[in-house]
């Protein structure tokens, strides 16, 4: 697999983006890969991902915001850049329920997910033994009513200490303070059992089974301060029926929250998600 | 096709009822096509639906009542019978989104609803033609706020005087009143475009749009009393993605919500859905 | 709704291709509204779909061709320009099952489909009142053994007089013959009632009974001249179970072929398909 | 969890036949909970699956036979008995490819699947490291051309040492040959990566990227002695585009692989299915 660089952007829509874009890497020796952008009607803002083979390209990633810093600034672009080969740290917080745990580790050993997993942090000492297979340090910090400051302190340093650029809350049946979310802007994603927005909350496969819907889904998006309404980065859904009993909801639900939520993991660490307002752009 | 029988029944669930039903329609000469029940876990409750040739059943159905007494009030059994080849009639309701119309009337002619449907009412005139083209009478019967009462009352007349045993509120925007909705308990069946119970309420595509959900859906319900609250029919989806305007999202649900209603009213007049609690049990 | 300029192009993958196109358009006062491209790995070309705002373009589309020549011999680019205000003349082909006329008469009625629908042909006149519902010339042309060859000649005939560009086998049931496709390269659209390459020929929904799978299809594709073989353009599908009879897989199969027809043909005339060798590259 | 017994079935077609059984459980204490019956319009026959609860049933299962056998002479039906706690014994054939066996283990250890895998067999050492995570048994058989009758002389001696009563090819890249296939009829399922019946044989997901199919898929069925021919049990299947490449569509290919296998083999360990002809019936 060569190594490419990827351009994450935003600005407001311009004349002439695409243009200076293309032109900037074309100059400097680039061949771009892909080329993505979106320009959400009402908005009048301009987003876009742009991938480039790196062999031949005449100046070093780490010099990009020394020389992309013209076109940035006369189009106010908000920009990210990275390479295809780099493999961002992610943490995996789980609870009891450890599908999506397990689901995402053995994706990440088969290279579908191309990060490194250097932590999972557990509330509960349950799903050690998916942690100890995989070489995984796992930490287990119970959080209670009375503690769950002290909790997310131990949390914040083991996360900072691993230099985590994602979190993942596989199934983590914690609340995160608002002070845990703010240190972490659009960089904790939560899958939640339900087809947001119906069923928001705690236990929405009792919801789902009392109001008798005939689907049911699960969501992936970013945490923010308000429960269960970050940004949808990912849905799914499965046809359920009469016959389906509580049990089978569950169970229902476990295959859709590991395809949804793996999915949005690997949107991130691959740099497909941008967002604008309370929503995703996905460049597929 | 020949013509069966076919029973729907609810009752307390007690051992021997499949035996019961089974021997009482066998020793009358019946030959059952097709036997199904279910019984929801919590409720201790037992819903079936069977269906039997009449070649060689040995008596009217008209005389079903007197035959079926003693089962019926032995097991307290609620039931209705009726047969294959009776065509319930059916009044659409429309306002001026004219597309679910058009679908139920193009599948009523090529047989896919097995119904009569003698009368189009609407708040409009926009949708006539398609009425004309079926040789349908359609009623322009225009609602205000001031008006509401009095038109409410032509519209009941017109659905009294047809014989109407069903209405389809085929993307209707005006919300019945309690008293309309109660002369017609489980004889009103409202196609609503969203995955309920997300987005209940005035335009569910621009709340789904500004959500930013992934996937938008399609929901047909028994109208009660409570909007958009009645027990769920069936439900449709389809997946969106940023790049899905409101009008697309509209377009979009067009599709899901034909489908989606035009199921809800045949297994509706095909005498498939049974109630319990604000759920519905669909026999296939 | 704004008029705008839409360019689909492909060329062999070469460095500066997207900077030359954005520049081009750039320079001469186009403001880029969408610019997708894609490079297929394997055979190492490009193609791409670009549309821009006409307000302040600075020449007229018709001198397109002088102004982008250099562009175009130095890449050696293949390209076609059109606007998104062009209504193509589309002709539609049908038998006896009417359901994809219907829908498609429908969905150019309610602006879904941008084009002109100046034509029917049919081997069967069972179908002429819904072409004379929208108004719509209906020719019938009777097609067997013996005149296949005149009948055609009656249809190209009817099809050149009319300026037709786009060809919609509707459920048509006669196969064309070579001569008749060769003369409409990359213009017939053929709706087939299964998953292809499953149930290639006739009787699809029987084969598909016959062998008792759990999922019907359809399949929109371009005709070439081999049967069923041509650029798949999209595919839908719908579960079914042994429960369905081969009228139930016929029925649903109904609702399949009318969406996955109509999205094919929508994204024909919106210019979003481009091909690869026999395949497509849909730029939604 | 109360322990039922679980009666499959399959006959001519009799009138009379809800009632004889019914009726046989009824007097013998037996409460019914679930019923399910299929008529296949052409073959009038009769299939069907009961279960009812043991408690307070008369007699003991072992006995069945006897008391059975009037009935089953009477209406000449084939049957098989079971009870819903009993544990049928599978093992599972996996090569490289593990994805489908880890999927296989964990649904199995986590109650999803109510059976014991007491072995697992391969024809490489690679995915042992899973057999050992949950304790079971993994026998390594080199399969050459050479060595294949031998191998699969071991093979069966190692199933039936162990009471095997499932064989799952969880992605077993070995065609099993006539004779071992005779040897355990109706008891082999395998997974097929593609939409049966399309792209037969060798590197379907080659085939499918070849042809430009815009949906892929995976079939659950039974081996019988024609290659990707048995009866079908269930099928899966997931969207993909222009933009998937070959490795994309083995991505999304494992995750439709995992749900419909493990699915079949549910259903077949909860004696949810009936062949008839060579087709499946499922009774959920």
């Amino acid at each position: 697999m060569k190594n490419s660089a990827i351009l994450l952007l935003r600005c407001p829509d311009r004349k002439g983006l695409d243009a200076a874009i293309a032109d900037f890497i074309y100059w400097h020796g680039g061949d771009i890969l892909h080329f993505e952008q979106h320009q959400p009607g009402v908005e009048r803002s301009y987003l876009a991902r742009v991938e480039w083979d790196l062999t031949g390209f005449e100046f070093d990633l780490k010099d990009f915001p020394k020389w992309f810093a013209p076109i940035a600034e006369q189009f106010s672009i908000q920009w990210r850049v990275t390479t295809s080969n780099y493999r961002p740290r992610v943490a995996i917080f789980v609870s009891k329920y450890d599908h999506c745990l397990v689901d995402l580790l053995y994706r990440q050993r088969t290279g579908e997910l191309a990060c490194e997993i250097p932590l999972v942090i557990s509330n509960h000492p349950d799903a050690k033994n998916h942690a100890d297979f995989h070489h995984i340090p796992y930490s287990v910090i119970p959080v209670t009513k009375e503690n769950k400051q002290d909790a997310e302190r131990q949390q914040i340093e083991l996360l900072r200490k691993n230099n985590i650029e994602l979190v993942v809350l596989a199934r983590y049946m914690q609340v995160l303070s608002t002070s845990f979310i703010e240190q972490f802007p659009q960089q904790i994603i939560n899958i939640h059992h339900s087809f947001l927005p119906a069923f928001i909350g705690a236990k929405p496969h009792q919801q789902a089974f009392d109001r008798g819907v005939k689907i049911i889904g699960a969501t992936a998006h970013y945490v923010t301060e308000v429960l269960d309404d970050g940004p949808i980065i990912e849905q799914g859904v499965e046809r359920v029926s009469h016959r389906d009993t509580i049990e089978d909801l569950v169970k229902k639900g476990r295959d859709i929250e590991k395809v949804v939520l793996s999915r949005a993991v690997r949107w991130h660490i691959e740099n497909r998600i941008l967002l604008y307002g309370n929503k995703t752009v996905i460049f597929e």
